[in-house]
């Protein structure tokens, strides 16, 4: 039985590590779980979103998979060393790949973080850059509105310009050279966020980046598969599940229409 | 004592390694041997190459280092098995970095190859490509002249463009998206290659994602240094070392501005 890269999130910002994941490493199998019901975590208390990134790793780990992803930034920057203290697989988190990328991005030393409320406070970002290049500097700034709108399926129309310009205000101007698009959900409005940004800042997606993480991991620990099939893959959300298939479907066309999808809505919490 | 990446290459082109590794992990101390009196080994044998990989390894193995990093791509095709089972620490290559830097970054599938003669018959970069996206497809394409070139200081000289053109002839108006600068000796010549090549093509240096890599395994392995202190590297030929001190010299000039550095020349070979 082939074990399966588990990934989960609020909701469904971590599909976009998914549909990297599936990309990059299309012989893979992917659990998700987007946890819906309680989305978003950006607001939620370190102990409340601890609790709740707990209970889904308890949930996922019953199907043996050989890595655990917390595809939420959020989530990382306040459970990350609770569930590596919890499972004895590999655990990677979001936060440590976009650092390492924005490291090796950036030639002034100055970059830009946005995220989610808990995700900015936690200043896990800037630990993170600063623990491997002491001298960076970072200027961050949370944007509360984003992964909700995301999360109710509005990425691609009009509003998105306006409501990204709005949220990106306070970073025009700053000398950065690199944003680290520091929650899951923003690459969904990949296109509106390098528009406002332009041409001069080049933007960090931690999913992207902890996609090829995940693969260097496999690699380095010979876990990688190579048995040439199609994995089967499986989704759940906790949730009523209608907005989160439809999002899903529409995110990871081009990935589903080769592999076959199993969705589940499990009653666990 | 603070324990080193130690990094090795055939001469010169590990430290295109090395600058990436300094600027993206300035805490580290790095030794580095360049086997300049044997270079190049690209036209060599395998087991020659492997014979004199394992040399060196013997040779940096009594400073204690925490990871062995094979800056050269044509000693990673054919040794890095044989040092894995030879050390206990860590081993790094140049080529599956690269491999998985070019799956991250193709958006057509297609993929160019260039590098040593050993390198290239090896098929060591299809094989790393096609094991974890097996639809990849992939133009490989020698260029001897090179390495060689690059490790006589020529680069930045007028003749660069020329001999660039000729070496990369075969591979234009191939249908290639991106294009894996398999030597690490290539990045020397990092701009006649983009000129050549066009803006369409991007061009992945394996020294880069090689130092990407490092910072990655070193974290999830906490062993990151972290002490805020300045390391103090440490620079060994096997030749002469008058030209491989100008080259590191001017290569790492920024670097070696604020770090210091000793240099030495054994007599072990």
């Amino acid at each position: 039985m082939q074990q399966a890269i588990a990934v989960l999130d609020s909701g469904v910002g971590g599909l976009t590590v998914v549909k990297e994941l599936m990309r990059q490493l299309p012989q893979e199998k992917v659990i998700y779980f987007g946890d819906t019901a309680r989305s978003p975590y950006g607001p939620r208390s370190a102990v409340e979103v601890r609790i709740f990134t707990r209970q889904i790793v308890d949930y996922l780990i019953q199907f043996n998979p050989k890595m655990i992803v917390i595809a939420c930034n959020t989530a990382t920057a306040v459970a990350i060393e609770d569930i590596r203290e919890r499972v004895s697989i590999p655990v990677l988190g979001v936060i440590s790949p976009g650092a390492r990328a924005a490291i090796k991005h950036t030639r002034t030393g100055v970059v830009g973080v946005i995220g989610t409320e808990g995700t900015i406070k936690s200043k896990a970002y800037e630990h993170a850059l600063k623990l491997i290049s002491p001298n960076i500097q970072v200027y961050s700034e949370p944007c509360p509105l984003l992964a909700p709108f995301v999360e109710k399926g509005l990425f691609g129309r009009e509003q998105e310009q306006e409501i990204v310009e709005q949220s990106l205000q306070p970073l025009i101007g700053k000398p950065i050279d690199c944003l680290i698009l520091g929650c899951t959900h923003y690459p969904f409005l990949m296109e509106p966020i390098s528009r406002v940004m332009g041409p001069d800042v080049t933007l960090i997606s931690s999913a992207d980046e902890t996609a090829r993480e995940i693969s260097t991991i496999l690699y380095h620990r010979d876990r990688m598969e190579t048995s040439g099939k199609l994995p089967i893959h499986q989704f759940f959300c906790s949730g009523e599940p209608t907005l989160f298939k439809r999002i899903t479907e529409s995110w990871l066309k081009d990935q589903i229409a080769i592999t076959p999808v199993v969705w589940q809505v499990p009653t666990i919490f």
